[in-house]
């Protein structure tokens, strides 16, 4: 989902001219050209499609875990277990932006030989994201999955350890006449890309997305850099979120359980100022990914048909005072993608100190 | 997830005499043994588990839709497209109970052959207990899935109109030596049967279960009968209902669009006094299955190992003050389980009187 709001101070630049930034940076770390070109594409994505967080943000990120040799610029990926309609692929530690597009096709390509293809993923970093990965499986007609375990900041119901990441799910399903339904959302309340939001303004979060480290209730932003913890769909156990927590455990369990990597609590931290665990239980950060190709169920074109049917239904609901449509999953991002093609992507001044330095780095200019 | 407290005005049966009147009603309907056996092993699983609101308690309810001609006690049940990996299963208005087992045994079968199985399933009606039908993948070392679509009570974020049920998903993992993870929950902040003991107790639900007609703040454990409607995980658009709506949606179009099934507010209700809708858009109510086996993806002691790592150290986590431990999912039915088959499962006094009737009516004794 969009955690993204352009103000006033924020730049614009034009898509073309990050895209390059981008593309050079992973070049002069070493990356191969089509893997440099594949991790900009997802990047970039993340920017187009109003994911602040998960776009050029990152990229000083990325870099300073390549200089700690947390990323391999330049992996052997390959699968190390398959079936017919089934894979775990191990990463080599290389970037996420290239191992889960990897992943991805070899899910699509299964489910072109058996009708489905599923893929989980270990020693790999985190993937940017998730809406691209899906998303790769719409223009073969079929429905895309991909989910990622990450970083421990959520706690489940009743704990006052933070045991999960945000643990992200989505599903892309592609539609005939209406865009495709793209449900792209963390497993927690609020992402933790809004709270950083809250954190740049000095606001206040609402009740209900954190919990200090007691466990009691806080409507502290920084909370986090406390002891706190990110609260699972739902925040409190009188509103499901027990139910959230099932959410971020499906998926910590089928992206790394299933494929080997590091689960829970042992999941290595995106920043690289925090070291590692040091007793892993596995290799890397873990993903997972599904595709379903829709003839595999019934003619593509009575599918679509009842894509459209079903969002052209819900998007003309009625809708209570103040409210002039449902929003159907996918549309602000698509919103977002078109007005920042069209107008520019725009970045807050401390990305674009970011960058600058960066660049100046790795003697790239910004 | 467990909706039920034993009161003391609750009979207590024995699990033998209860299972014995189920299977004597679905025979006096005219079920064929196996079908009547199968459908009432699926009942009395909720009774046992403590999902009642799932169990004997729907019985008359079944009965009713049989004698309404909505329910055939005698469904040709067969495959109508199919892949390796995948099938699509049309169930001839038989018994959701008896279906979804059928349509999980060949998600089962798929994947004894090609690493995963995936069946959607058209022309069915409630399948009871969704845990039943995902944990029948454990015994083979698999992952189960299972999701229903349903009648619809919920409103999307936005929206005055119910446009979803409940639908829920279940995830069930096998482990070692620790139980498994076996997650159930409706899509929505609370199931419908959390309301219904609400409404029997004249309790008001807390705020952001339901909504009124006009989309408001409601607390009436009444408010459906009015036009109200059950909200999304989340509850509102501030703690990711958007993110509950997703949910809800993607168990609806697996389960329907798939499968050829009605969907959203066209969904046939399960009470035999409301009318289907007259402009169906499919066949039935609709169900997803998937089986994934463990080795397709790693060696099944591999699996185990980890998978009982998880639950210890999920299990073993610091807890905020007054609770002595974080519960893992599947641990209240299982504990439900145990104390149910030692004791007795315990029925309402409106349960039991209508169970009496009902077996006056087909000359059962109850």
């Amino acid at each position: 989902m969009t955690d993204s709001i352009t103000k006033m101070s924020d730049q614009l630049f034009p898509y073309q001219q990050l895209w390059d930034f981008s593309n050079t940076v992973f070049l002069k770390i070493g990356c191969p050209p089509d893997q440099a070109k594949q991790a900009t594409d997802v990047l970039l994505s993340a920017d187009l499609r109003g994911v602040d967080s998960h776009g050029l943000a990152r990229l000083s990120g990325y870099v300073r875990l390549w200089e700690a040799k947390r990323i391999n610029a330049t992996p052997s990926m390959k699968i190390v277990h398959e079936s017919p309609s089934t894979a775990v692929v191990d990463g080599d530690q290389g970037l996420g932006l290239v191992i889960a597009p990897y992943a991805m096709d070899i899910a699509i390509s299964k489910a072109q030989l058996c009708g489905t293809g599923w893929v989980a993923v270990k020693n790999s970093n985190h993937f940017g994201i998730a809406g691209y990965h899906s998303m790769k499986a719409l223009s073969h007609d079929m429905i895309g999955i991909s989910m990622t375990n990450a970083s421990p900041l959520v706690a489940p119901t009743f704990s006052v350890e933070r045991l999960l990441g945000t643990n992200p799910i989505c599903v892309a399903i592609p539609a005939g006449s209406q865009p495709p339904f793209v449900a792209d959302f963390a497993t927690t309340t609020a992402a933790n890309g809004k709270l950083e939001i809250l954190q740049r303004k000095n606001l206040d979060a609402p009740e209900g997305w954190i919990q200090n480290k007691q466990g009691g209730v806080s409507t502290n932003a920084n909370e986090l850099k406390e002891g706190g913890a990110l609260l699972p769909l739902g925040s409190d156990r009188e509103h499901g979120s027990h139910k959230g927590f099932c959410l971020g455990a499906w998926v910590d369990i089928f992206s790394a359980v299933l494929s080997g990597a590091n689960y829970g609590p042992w999941v290595p931290p995106f920043v690289s100022f925090l070291a590692p665990p040091t007793d892993p239980v596995g290799e890397g950060i873990g993903h997972f990914f599904g595709a379903m190709r829709v003839d595999a169920f019934r003619p593509v074109e009575d599918f679509k048909h009842h894509m459209d049917n079903w969002i052209s239904r819900f998007r003309e609901a009625k809708t209570m005072e103040g409210y002039d449509k449902l929003i159907i999953p996918g549309d602000p991002e698509r919103e977002f993608e078109a007005t920042r093609r069209r107008d520019g992507i725009p970045l807050n001044e401390k990305v674009v100190t970011d960058l600058s330095e960066l660049g100046q780095k790795l003697g790239v200019i910004f």
